[in-house]
């Protein structure tokens, strides 16, 4: 049987980055080196659209979280969580263990927070030092227009923090256009390696605030000197896991050579296709505002999903995540991102419909495929 | 030309290691990646010599030491820092990163901290809440005295927190009869794994004072997270660099299959025969008590050891590492640590051999082989 990896993180990696992970593993204090981590930096800048520093950091996503509110917010002070799912929480969590106070905006999950929520938070806490938001929430599967925030954080004193971790190089994500100060995204994603690297871009505004923090302690994941080493010897602070890094070379080759474009377009296809299959097999999205890189669909009444997606996983090597938390059992979630393409969606919704059908969901076989299928046909211009 | 790794970390990663690197990533939230966990966690027992807890973390092992230093000192205590080297240094400066006063304990490169001056420092500061010391100073090569060390510290209130990067898997290192409250090592020396994995064994001891520690800023490095996660869920709190972990397995497996003791003594073996090697050419060890990861050889007057390893890694694809700072250009490193043989350790004595010839040192040539051989013959008995 044929295992799929239709997970929101980790996602596939492509064959050649991985047959990369294979190669005798070289010193990392070289010429060598130094030259791969600057094209994989100037890669990242690409994908993040900035032109701002890009650090790599040896750790999963949560550490390059842990990064920006460590640097950036002494303790005693005050930061606006957007909170719309369970990642949300974790910069919650992360203001706390710092001994900063969060102001937490909350929306129910499915939701996301709007523009006016944080305009109206703004203007109730204007000694906010940051704002801490989610692109695309991987526990619900939605977006939060990151957009519309940058708008009103720019003009204040406050720094616009966003996890993008499933989000960049997903939808279009423009960290310097839209006044995202602290960028941070991990590497198992649309980056498409496995996991065990964290990317965090840093604005002019954000170093300000960086420098002015007398208060903060922080060593591995001190941002001044990470970028301080980067640009005086080319290189990392600590042993960096470099053999990812030079692994994600091959990866973000990809990236530009398909160009970001048409990876945000690719991914919109893909994720229509998907949303049109699961609501075709009668079942409803989760997410109002749906990201594009999973779609998070709800089980009818009396379907557990641990079942549906055990099913899939032993009977049809498909591997779909469950939903977290609260969402456990009611939700199945299906990866749309990086090195998955539009048969493996399809593959995905062919082995849930047929796992429904086999659990005695009334369905016709087929009827979510039609839909994705139309979905992606209707790009198709006939001759 | 063939490339030879003979720098003390990264080192070499057996083949299938390294294949297992490149196979199709799974998801990480499954019962076979607590299966793979469990037992890289119980191998990882067996190589720490430990019934205490040992965690993963996904960081270099940096990120390790910070854990101990973040977890375990509130600010404003006090710490004993045992530095005889770069990487000692590395204590003192984590110290300080996080409002911890390090009292440091100094001597000359080269040079090992005496258990007695240790005794002399915990008697003039018997308020100290640990001890941050180094079994093997990579920099400088010297191995330092835990075992002492560790009869001293357990009957006092402070912990002993050792890093063992470089040492672990190479000379007996004993976490629970040597008294080790934390013990820091990392993936790519001994444990045959690229960089991205720190490994952290907790006595009961440094819990106590973790739990006590009410002023702990902690979050990605949280141990206490950790162990509670492990224990409840066999998982870990956040995305784990899982690819690695499930390499790591392979390495573990052939240690397991060699035997800690064996493995003990064929390293104190090359060590010997690196030393004799050296020696022989007619060079200086810069370690006193020398570690037996790694052989660190003074040059002769007038040689810049920077162009020795530019001729060696390019005329013959053998790469051993330079000093660092203050050491720069006046030492080379040679690793016989974890997937490096004895004929490797040859190769890098023939190769330093010829280069040095090249440059003019007076040297009869294979007189450093010949003596690593008589050195590594010494095991032999003739039938």
């Amino acid at each position: 049987m044929k295992f799929r990896l239709l997970t929101p993180g980790p996602s596939p990696v492509p064959e050649e980055t991985l047959l990369e992970l294979a190669r005798t593993v070289p010193y990392h204090r070289t010429a060598e080196f130094r030259q791969t981590l600057a094209e994989v930096t100037e890669d990242l800048k690409y994908v993040f659209r900035t032109q701002n520093s890009v650090l790599t950091l040896t750790s999963s996503g949560t550490g390059g979280m842990e990064a920006a509110v460590a640097n950036v917010l002494p303790p005693g002070s005050k930061a606006l969580c957007l909170i719309s799912g369970r990642f949300g929480e974790r910069w919650r969590n992360l203001c706390k263990a710092f001994g900063v106070e969060p102001v937490a905006v909350t929306v129910p999950y499915g939701q996301a927070v709007t523009p006016d929520q944080l305009k109206k938070a703004l203007a109730e806490h204007p000694d906010a030092k940051a704002v801490l938001a989610t692109f695309s929430e991987t526990s619900t599967g939605v977006a939060n227009d990151i957009e519309a925030y940058g708008k009103l954080v720019a003009p204040t004193p406050a720094l616009l923090i966003i996890d993008t971790i499933s989000g960049l190089g997903v939808m279009p994500c423009e960290t310097d256009a839209w006044h995202i100060d602290i960028n941070v995204t991990g590497s198992q994603k649309a980056l498409m390696l496995p996991p065990g690297l964290a990317f965090v871009s840093v604005s002019d505004k954000a170093w300000k605030a960086i420098e002015a923090n007398t208060q903060k302690r922080v060593f591995y994941f001190d941002l001044l000197k990470a970028k301080n080493v980067l640009a005086k010897d080319g290189d990392t602070p600590f042993t960096p896991a470099h053999t990812l890094i030079r692994a994600l070379r091959h990866s973000l080759k990809r990236i530009r050579a398909e160009g970001i474009e048409n990876i945000w377009k690719r991914h919109a296809r893909l994720a229509n296709a998907a949303r049109a299959g699961v609501k075709g097999m009668g079942l409803e999205l989760l997410a109002e505002r749906p990201a594009d890189g999973l779609t998070v669909a709800k089980m009818p009444a009396g379907i557990d999903s641990s079942v549906v997606l055990s099913k899939m996983e032993k009977q049809y090597g498909l591997k779909l995540a469950n939903g977290q938390d609260t969402l456990k059992g009611k939700v199945v979630r299906l990866a749309h991102m990086g090195y998955i393409d539009q048969f493996e969606v399809l593959a995905g919704l062919a082995g849930l419909e047929l796992v429904l059908l086999e659990m005695g969901v009334p369905l016709k076989p087929g009827s979510g495929l039609t839909a994705a299928q139309q979905s992606l046909a209707a790009s198709i211009k006939p001759a």
